[in-house]
């Protein structure tokens, strides 16, 4: 293979992508990193790392970054390589639709470029049978191919922001092809620079592998959620209890203000969605009932937060709330189906005096979410949706 | 402490009470076991096993049954002992509400004997706050003793039949008082025995553990049969994508007619009916479903079963089904709540002709619960609901 044949593109420099990217460029192998952002192409080429939080990638962003990785928003830029790996996100629309509209923008403009013979491989957590289905399709109509002319896997990111190169060298990684053919060419590539890789029979099996994990997380935290509710009725500790029942075959998860983030929230409504389109409704009834319980969990702390105002010696209508945080998860300023967000929001619809203070952001940035800004010490009852905890400065 | 002081007694020797007794006994201490069973009791001090696939319990009676573990049915014969250990069913009745009467007749004998200073400890899973609620009352109306004037405690029993041994001698084990001295007191006399022993705040919490890893259970095997489901329904192997998905942080279940016994189904609606008295429908939803998801495979598999014939080229009336084992679970010999019993007489109530066969039970036995035998090669199609395949002979 020429030094050319060798290069591997990726499509998608996000908080998934770029970390991918960088360990492939760290194997040895010349990368093509394609995003739209072009800042952020800009800063990559610059050797600088956009994902501070991310560990370890800023050492290989400096190293790699404008030499072996090349970042560039024209996937003209892309044209020299053999295999594209897609990793740009698909989120769920209002109704809870998955929300295809960025990927098929992106699988348009990949069919421009591809040849005979290359190989597509996708990393995004979809529906199972969108590789085969949709994926397919449109690289058909855009590319002008037959779909057994260019290889098709797809291999699903297990990253998690934080750990996300720990994730990539050393979690079981696995990948499954459109066809066979597909499957082990995909896996020899994928080879190269992930170590702890695992073929399946299907695209479509490594789909669902990806999206039952994110349900299995679900379920068990909607568990918790329950299981907390329940301790607090009955005078119990749940952490107590939680602490020494869980052992090698109880892993009972943590409770929460409910789930947030681009994950595990959304990956039940791919199952549930497919189930209700097929008016399948008995098989769902589980993950339905699950996203309800996480979802209304803002509500369950609003009373909590109300009946903790019993202990401030004042009138309930000019006690000063204050949510600590309203990123989805601490450390991380991302807000997509953030909870802690969510809850603020609720108490300023129930026309209490409610502020919002995270050490993420500016007095600025919480105006522009449309919540009143405020230092703690100012506040009269805090409440802090990560660890659950109240406090009275 | 004499001898006599040193004496334990152990209420109820059937599944769980028998290899405690058989332990406690092992660790040297002297050994009451009452239970009603005439015929176990002289069995035990003739030093036969009556649980024979209890691993390691053989060697345990034959070599203490009828010495330092002595059985008798008449609680008259453990007045000495400073310690009762109480482990008697708690089942649910046919509105699942938890069904006390073999429990409070335990209680009420117990008192007649019980003195001051004694410690009585409660091993029978039951719904939290049932030591200090109705247990601690049953005591003190039958002994004519003030609350105070005993010691209460509970620690769950998590032994599994076959394992059970083990179980209490690795496995840990919790215990909580009534009040804090009770607990220490317990805690001391449990370590004497029990090496993996943990001491918690209150009975209350020791209870809920208990509860939770049930609950825990049922809701990740109806999570684990409701993909099963969907993966049946997208042309997924649900194994392949389980085996795959399971890794540190995932732990996806095994698929299976439902759950049966008396422990998993039994101790989610120790919670659903205590949040159902309190009119808190909301916080028991998960409990709720998951209970009818499990509960409700017998219909599914029904299905699978009637599509299962089209390869059978005889008309369906005529088609012999077989469904190979009937026991909740393989290799024991029980029925409580057996979802493999439900589900041949649910093909029965539908008129087709449902046959049965169980390597552990004789045509009679068959008979007895109103279903009819097979031999496995007199039948057209054989389902085995425990390894959930269809075979032909």
């Amino acid at each position: 293979m020429s030094e050319e044949c060798a290069k591997i593109a990726v499509i998608g420099l996000g908080n998934a992508g770029l970390p991918l990217a960088a360990v492939v460029a760290d194997s040895g192998i010349m990368v093509i990193g394609v995003d739209i952002n072009e800042e952020r192409c800009r800063q990559i080429n610059r050797g600088e790392n956009p994902i501070p939080e991310e560990a370890g990638l800023e050492e290989l962003i400096k190293q790699h970054g404008g030499k072996r990785l090349v970042a560039t928003s024209h996937f003209e830029d892309a044209r020299g390589c053999r295999t594209y790996i897609v990793i740009v996100p698909v989120f769920v629309d209002a109704s809870n639709n998955p929300d295809f509209s960025i990927m098929e923008k992106a699988l348009r403009s990949l069919g421009k470029i591809l040849k005979k013979g290359d190989l597509v491989v996708l990393e995004t957590t979809f529906p199972p049978g969108t590789t085969q289905g949709l994926v397919q399709n449109r690289l058909c109509e855009s590319s002008g191919l037959l779909q057994n002319e260019f290889f098709l896997a797809y291999s699903p990111e297990r990253i998690m922001t934080g750990v996300s190169l720990s994730r990539l060298r050393e979690f079981p990684k696995v990948i499954g092809g459109r066809d066979e053919e597909s499957g082990i060419l995909a896996y020899q590539v994928y080879k190269k620079f992930i170590c702890n890789l695992h073929l399946v029979s299907s695209a479509k099996v490594a789909e669902m592998i990806k999206v039952m994990e994110g349900c299995y997380r679900d379920v068990n935290i909607a568990l918790a959620n329950e299981l907390f509710k329940i301790c607090q009725d009955l005078g119990i500790d749940f952490f107590e209890a939680r602490d020494n029942a869980n052992h090698q075959f109880c892993h009972i998860h943590l409770p929460s203000t409910g789930v947030g983030g681009h994950c595990i929230p959304v990956y039940p409504w791919f199952l549930i969605k497919e189930m209700e389109k097929r008016e399948h409704f008995s098989n769902c009834r589980l993950l339905s009932v699950s996203r309800e319980v996480n979802d209304e969990m803002i509500r369950y702390w609003a009373e909590r937060i109300l009946l903790e105002c019993m202990k401030i010696n004042k009138p309930l209508f000019s006690i000063k709330i204050c949510i600590k945080g309203i990123t989805f998860r601490a450390g991380v300023k991302e807000f997509y189906h953030s909870r802690n967000l969510a809850l603020a929001r609720l108490l300023m619809e129930k026309g209490l005096d409610a502020y919002v203070y995270d050490p993420l952001l500016s007095e600025h940035d919480v105006q522009t979410k449309g919540l009143c800004y405020i230092e703690p010490d100012k506040a009269d009852l805090l409440f802090d949706p990560f660890l659950l905890k109240f406090e009275y400065p």
